[in-house]
């Protein structure tokens, strides 16, 4: 049902890589109905450039099948994104967005923006399996954008909540893990740290075994490449954090984390 | 998927009858996972009586299958019941719940009273399913819990305004169809009125389209019974109408109603 296409991998100063769409790698065959991309990306914090929108754009339409744009993170609201990146949207684009990053999960409240045709199928579909979507997201949101609160929020609150709150971590981080032991994925922007262990003697679920005994919760890395054909052992050496809780609880997993990490590299 | 029984039919004073559990012919077999009943019932308005419930509870039980009672109407709340009936709940019985009668629709909020091993059972199908239930029902309806609100709406406000304007359409009904023409089901519960025409010349499917196309909309009885083995005539004769419209409106409508009923028994 999913396929999915492995990045090439940029090596970045100060210990950080970022993911890149491995356009050589990527092939559209008949049996391919959409190319969904998430912008800014669960789990990685990685924000594709526009340049690579455009291509993946181009792509679909030489293809005929819509580019799916996961924006639950991104431009213009809630606006969780510390790099360049333009809005993007034509009607061969299905750009999705949502209230739940903008601090209104419980509101269950997703946006969709398609051309008519899709939104009508949508809509469909929606009538039969939700039967009645929740009323309460919408009334929100429209009176948000009647107040200006979408964007007002989205630029002095959120995203410079975000922000900082990535910095401070990342410090953190480094104060316990060198680069040698560490490596960061650029943070471009979500809510999630996105960390590669290159030499981890242990699978990152055995990783997240042992934190969790501890009171630390990170997610192994495998669960996030469905779709992939082969197994990749890149998989199974990333973790992904949230960034969100105070310096000081982020400080203390951080240490336990360090801690693990040394014993595994060397035991007794 | 599904099974269903026809029930049988008691005729009543005034032209109103009322469906019964027919149990003479209910098995439950084998293939029987769980036995389901709507309590009021949409779209009928009836309530089964506290005998049938603890008739179907003992059969549940015997059968070693959860006994699902649809409540959304019922009691204690919001109440929408003008005949008398005992909540029922035991560990056996899944009882569910919901907002939505309440007048909070756009909530989305269902409420399941079951055993823990089936509760757990229905999280972990719920996690997977919705991912992230809404959030807002259930603060609101905590809330209203505190105040006592779920209580004191549902009996001073919600229930005397359904019963007083069941009476008024009943009222009206009577004045243009009188119950040669009309036969209503007793009408217990929920926001319904159940209309049996039992002399109808054409299906009720075909009297929808008449009245759709005079802005009277009324929804044909077939659909009301999924999972019947055979065909009923009974089905095709019924019609669902909600009574919660304003009084000049609804006249309007049943005027239109008789008009057509009229131009279906004596045509030219």
């Amino acid at each position: 049902m999913f396929v999915a296409n492995k990045p090439t991998i940029e090596m970045l100063p100060d210990g950080q890589f970022k993911y890149h769409v491995d356009f050589e790698h990527l092939t559209i065959g008949d049996d391919i109905g959409a190319i969904c991309v998430s912008r800014p990306t669960n789990p990685t914090g990685n924000v594709i450039t526009d340049d690579e929108v455009k291509k993946l754009d181009a792509l679909a339409k030489k293809h005929d099948i819509p580019l799916i744009i996961d924006n639950a993170y991104g431009v213009p609201f809630p606006g969780i994104i510390f790099s360049q990146a333009t809005p993007h949207w034509n009607d061969n684009t299905i750009l999705c967005m949502s209230l739940s990053k903008l601090g209104l999960p419980g509101a269950r409240c997703g946006i969709i923006i398609a051309n008519e045709e899709l939104i009508t199928a949508i809509t469909n579909v929606n009538g039969i399996i939700s039967l009645a979507p929740g009323g309460i997201g919408p009334a929100m949101a429209l009176e948000m954008l009647k107040r200006d609160d979408l964007m007002r929020l989205s630029q002095e609150i959120i995203r410079s909540f975000y922000h900082q709150r990535v910095l401070e971590t990342i410090d953190i981080i480094r104060r316990y893990l060198p680069k040698e032991r560490c490596l960061i994925h650029k943070p471009e922007g979500a809510i999630f740290l996105w960390l590669w262990f290159k030499d981890l003697p242990i699978s990152s679920e055995e990783l997240y075994r042992r934190l969790k005994k501890r009171g630390v919760l990170m997610v192994p890395g495998h669960y996030f490449f469905p779709g992939l054909e082969e197994s990749w052992q890149h998989a199974h050496q990333c973790m992904r954090m949230n960034y969100v809780p105070e310096p000081a609880l982020i400080e203390k997993g951080i240490k336990i984390l360090s801690e693990e990490i040394e014993r595994c590299l060397s035991p007794e």
